[in-house]
């Protein structure tokens, strides 16, 4: 027990790179809950808080987004994907992506949607890789390519260019198809690239957007943001679909204060810029350690690497991070907001005395 | 603004009767929510709070139990009833229960249960009501009635007798069947019912409970808790219903550091005591008054009554409200944790005044 | 074995009351069948007898009507009413209808629907009926109603007055609902009516059909028929609904060569016509029988009686029906295309003798 | 018009190699649906035709074994699934899998299931393929792969050896998974190999199987067969989800009557023989072309061959088949049981001539 803490009951000081979710909450996200505090709001998003998050969402997305707060990033994207597809749709997504690989199919089960497919070197899809599942309209046979999902940053902890994202935007409206974006480390993309965030979302033609928070500092919290509000009946099907998929919080203020905690000022930006540091300042040195190489371009707050397996073992008794492919010994290595330098040197210097040892 | 708050939008004093989930967060809660950030834990429920959780539980619903985080009362209860049925499953249910009214057929759409309803007078099921819709087994033709699901306290503001659901869960395991119970306000029936939780839930033969935190204080979170879980192979389905139902929270010790503080000492019970005792004053002061007819047994936080709609509207104008009923004027009342007595007599007072005017 | 049949297993003098769909199939739906064999035709709809059974239907139910043939009547339910709602829609329809009580929630299911069911007392609703449920568009925490669905003729073997319809659907059109019309037996409707089979569908202003050909003699069959395909996007829907839902036949030609057996000439009117005469001569010798109460309108093809449930098995020991209601002793007599006077006579004249023991 | 018929629509001589269900019905098979007319017979499988299936079924695939008919291929696949997997379950199958290109993603959308698929050469799996998905149990952020779907013959008409399924199941079970086969064309696959049916099925260990009649000269009708009940729940699940998956036939006697057509005697091997014999000599004289190259081993009755476009659209003019991938050139020529050794002189003819005007 530290500062006479009652029902602490973890050590606060413990760090590692396993995932941003294992990091806790931004103490100025926090304080914005605690202010929303007191007195009452009406519940289910009618609430001062979710008005005003409208407001904060248009500052950054354009005049007229709709934003709708959920309680987690799959809740986000089977609320977004159901809201633009019919009974029949299927969504284009790399192999790699979340909703393919992480969500239990949940995007099946509860969404009843098809996922094509598609491999891919760097988590990031083409038009041209697009084209492999983009097609068969109008038989009935084929579950119908009418969206495309992509995740930025992506799983692998590449960026898309904002004209990367143009390119895809254009491809895929001009075969009648709408561009979803798993958002759920979108300001750490925004961090990597230099630019705001409608660069590279509203501005190359996005249409719906999973916001995320979780992973950025926010106790739990993400948005579904309609970023073209006019061009498709998402805004209208969203109240309905987030009730009946589970994602309504009836204390939304709270879910909407977080969210303004982090986009009213530039929290969302500093924390995405420190946690991309750290994943800079860890593979410059780790990439330098005989034994340990770098396979993705580090782009945002992720760090893929190949190690020996035994060393990956023994550094884990330390410092708790994923095998991202055991057949290969590539791990990922994940910094947050939290994250800190000593952290980093701490984490290399481990690996660099087990690698010796290991030699 | 008061206190230099920054992000403060709206007014911490303004009080209703409209719901317990209008209310915001026990000041208790929020700081164990401070307390258990800081550091890393294992994100998806590994962490020690989560574990610490069961204990806590298991101190109030028997050795053994084993409780599930999640997001909110309808995915507690769909998860629930998932995890004790097969695909062909049916519930029984009162007309009025909250999974048949108020989750847009979440229980259906996600959960692909069918509801078999029954309708009561007071919210409460008896084994007479039951047998309406409990039969046809091994009928291909019918939705198998395999569970039972009961509200506690109910909808309609009533509370269970331990014996009532003891008789009710014999009933239903001498059919076969098993029996559910949506607890989202399960502490205002232990108030009411001046029994330790266990009582009319594990010791009265109760399978499943969807345990409710947010209508009792938390900021946000439920728990499933499988009361009996050598009797059934719910236990081992609910981590992956949860998950593939977009329940499973990331950032779970900050969902189970909550209802550790609502359970750990008696927050759970000093807060259901009051709203209950806020409602018994609401409903004594206001019965009495010329031209309010009350019309549930209030045992627990929700005052049932009839009212005359113009001074009802006119009433809303200060103290927001729900209707019930508007075809014969019943309106409803809710108290919750943070109800003052000064709050319950300026509302008396008010309606007393609007019926003068009326009269 | 007669008639040197080879596979024959069974006695094909023997019939009873307990379904239409006991029956076998009409002589000249097989002959239809075997003209339409030979050769190979295109699979999945693309057929010849597909495209003339358009101009078959548009005969019946009007220019521009597009039928979509299925398997049977749950699969055509189903298919119509996710053809006309929404992800959140619900259905608003009698507690006795067979969507309800016989299709093991498919409609919940499959179908992702909410049924809003009112209590009838002959199986038909009005709109005083329907506003029971039809209420509480835009709140998202209930399945909206956006369509109501009617079985013509009833479970209870009434028949909607053509008046009756158009009053609903205009009840119904003008809340912004859809019309569905289980038409199981709609030919035993046309049948009762004594009009054609537009009169009480298009001209009446419903919406959309599950025109029903098992019980009238078919092998298998049925059609989903979108009456009003300019005013809703169910015609565009439907052919992914019907693959996606496994209702596809690949030898559609076969489906649809009977449903223009049926409906080419007057196929499906003369045997309505007979089915009905049978109930009709059947409800009156046996209700005129002390001991036998006629409990609804014999209005088609189905009788409704109180007979002492001793009596009754015992008169199930030569002739099959079913038990309607095991509380009150009232059972259900289906008569068929194939049902014949002697066999009406015959199972009076037992009923008779037996009633006669019992006295 | 020929013989007098009446509804006669089409060229009862006119065939083509687009697909097995573009035949008709085989004449013994429509004369054993005559000879099950007349009469009465329990509807929903209790007739004494779908009592006898079983004894039927019995003598190929083992005592014991259950079936249960239904209407179409789709549904027999997706029943299968789902009566061996839980909620959260998923299927291993390949990518060329019917499950998984051509049924518009029923089993995701109907059967709530994942499939997780492996590319493959020649649309068959092996134990080190089925390794590349089967992983991860317990980790409830996966769907869990806990079955295997194979295809025999598989799509690109090629058979697996008994000895292949074997090896499969022994490799599968010891996972703990279970394996379906969608035995579409199983009689073509019992034909190529030369063995009896459970050759390869009930005796290689497959757990549950999609029997197919359609394409092998049916109207209608597959059958799930459970070929080892009592090491899994599927058959007490089965009656259950084939109604609530819109699967169950009312005069289901007319479905067990054609499988028994097809069972009883050799009709089965029959025509499968014929079939498979049409394409060999297909593709023998084919693939003697100049300008034609076979591409999969001719196993069974497809045959898939590399054909200059230009000369394909030219030979569509007289011969209906389809393209199997447009970028290769590649396309498929299905025969079926009443193909004939002129049907495909004529084809090869008529291609030879075309391949020479184009030289």
């Amino acid at each position: 027990m530290d500062n006479g803490r009652v029902t602490l009951l973890h050590d606060i000081n413990q760090r590692g790179f396993a995932s941003d979710n294992y990091a806790g909450v931004h103490p100025e996200v926090l304080t914005a809950i605690a202010e929303a505090n007191g007195g009452h709001q009406i519940a289910y998003g009618e609430d001062v808080y979710t008005a005003h998050l409208q407001t904060v969402m248009a500052r950054h997305f354009g005049a007229g987004v709709q934003a709708f707060p959920v309680f987690n990033g799959t809740g986000a994207n089977v609320l977004s994907l159901q809201a633009i597809l019919p009974r029949w749709g299927a969504v284009v997504c790399a192999e790699t992506a979340h909703i393919n690989t992480d969500e239990n199919a949940a995007p099946e089960r509860v969404g009843g949607l098809k996922l094509l497919t598609v491999p891919t070197t760097d988590g990031k899809l083409t038009p041209e890789l697009i084209d492999r599942q983009a097609w068969g309209w109008g038989d009935e046979h084929r579950a119908q390519p009418l969206a495309v999902s992509i995740t930025q940053t992506t799983e692998l902890g590449t960026a898309y260019t904002a004209a990367e994202i143009t390119a895809i935007a254009e491809h895929v409206h001009a075969k009648g198809m709408l561009l979803h974006v798993d958002g759920s480390r979108i300001a750490n993309a925004a961090a990597s690239l230099g630019t705001d965030l409608s660069t590279f979302t509203t501005d190359a033609g996005v249409d719906l957007l999973s916001f995320g928070g979780t992973k950025n500092g926010l106790l739990y919290g993400e948005a579904v943001v309609v970023l073209r509000p006019e061009e498709n009946g998402a805004a209208a099907a969203l109240p309905f679909l987030r009730k009946l998929n589970m994602q309504l919080a009836s204390k939304m203020r709270f879910v909407s204060a977080q969210l303004i905690a982090l986009l009213e000022g530039d929290l969302w930006l500093r924390s995405a810029q420190h946690a991309n540091a750290m994943a800079a300042r860890l593979a410059e040195a780790a990439g330098s350690l005989d034994g340990v190489r770098i396979t993705q371009p580090v782009q945002a707050n992720a760090v893929f690497a190949i190690l020996d397996p035994v060393v990956a073992d023994r550094l884990r008794e330390t410092f708790r991070f994923y095998d991202w492919n055991p057949h290969t010994g590539e791990v990922r290595w994940m910094c947050s907001f939290d994250t800190t330098e000593a952290d980093v040197d701490a984490f290399v210097a481990e690996m660099k005395r087990l690698l010796a040892e290991q030699a």
